[in-house]
């Protein structure tokens, strides 16, 4: 796998466009954002309020859209993702494991389909507005370990989207983009940086504080505390 | 495209399977809810409230689940399909086309990526009640055009399916059945007559009177009325 070594990748085609953006209000989502303001695209944002755990994460994307002035930014609600049940991130009677990343092959932070079902609204909303790129944070080294999250099932989306969409049927150009797939979290922190991402906007934390302070100790916390570690750099919210 | 022509068809796979079926409520889901439960197989029905025109199908959707006594029935909420706008489905001032049957290659009633996100809601459902079927009432023959009704878009869909849940990953089977896909409507009227199915259960129309009475003038209605009219039944609901 080709990795990515800390510069500012390059537009992946020329001229400005339209982009969707799933802008959870995370390091990733937020680094995207940072990284399509520096690539001229026009943005429209999209986050979801689907009954987690850490919904701060929402005030988290407002807060970087209105930094970066996008294009729209819809909080879309999906108030029965929650209920159709199975993930520690919906269901409060199931704990977020502390301190264990990389145990379990598919964690049970996991929402079904979660993913699958983002994108398939971000389509909606790029057909309704023209855009031609989908945009994801997705990360397929310094992760979870979701499975929807890496580049085969992001590439049978992107077929899927072409093929089911009044868009791609008409011949319209529709690609998913995952700028961040191939690099690791210490990559993504220093692109955060070169880039001059106010990281302190960013949540990463799946099981925070009601004031929003993350718990230090899951996965995201895990994982963020790594990436700013090995990147030599402070994470100004000490996660 | 192979034909049917008219028999009841065999279950693709032996045995007692589990489903979820995107039940609308229509002559086609309720068909498709008629024949899983000749074929034996258990059902978790799954309707959508997406601010649709047509809410009464969400009647008749429960009607048909009651009248199957199926495992269960979700009606899930969508609130925000609507706002993402487009269609003369959930939009009061786009008119549904009246009269106009076949005239566009893609109707204004076409709704954006509506069936990639039924269907992403349907693999959340089929990941946490374990079901290894997602059946849809697609149709490829006698439809209004969609491109998400279609063959190619069906089958992408899979992959992006088996790519990007734990089932798949953990190498469960995991299927889209469109047990309709080559059928014309007579075809599937004659079906559903074969079955025993109550089609007067069914709500077809895209433009309802508040009391359920179908317009008789929109796409599916015209459909609907050919179908029976070619397969020589006469509609109880006389649509």
């Amino acid at each position: 796998m080709k990795r990515n070594t800390g510069s500012i990748p390059r537009a992946p085609v020329r001229g400005r466009r339209t982009a969707v953006l799933l802008l959870s209000g995370g390091l990733d989502s937020g680094t995207c954002l940072a990284l399509l303001a520096r690539w001229g695209w026009t943005v429209h944002a999209v986050s979801f309020d689907y009954g987690q755990r850490h919904r701060i994460e929402l005030h988290a994307a407002r807060k970087l859209a209105r930094a970066y002035g996008v294009a729209s930014h819809r909080v879309l609600r999906v108030p029965d993702l929650g209920v159709l049940g199975g993930s520690a991130l919906t269901e409060r009677r199931i704990a977020v494991p502390k301190n264990q990343l990389g145990e379990a092959a598919i964690p049970v932070t996991y929402v079904p389909a979660r993913n699958t079902i983002f994108l398939s609204f971000a389509l909606a909303v790029a057909e309704s507005s023209g855009a031609s790129e989908i945009v994801i944070g997705a990360n397929a080294l310094d992760t979870s370990g979701y499975p929807d999250c890496r580049p085969p099932f992001l590439r049978a989306f992107e077929k899927t989207a072409r093929l089911g969409t009044r868009a791609g049927v008409e011949g319209r150009s529709l690609s998913i983009r995952a700028p961040l797939l191939r690099m690791t979290k210490a990559e993504i922190v220093k692109l955060a940086e070169a880039l001059g991402l106010d990281t302190s906007l960013t949540s990463s934390c799946y099981d925070p504080a009601p004031d929003g302070t993350p718990c230090g100790a899951c996965d995201s916390c895990l994982l963020r505390e790594r990436g700013f570690r090995e990147a030599g750099l402070v994470d100004p919210k000490r996660c």
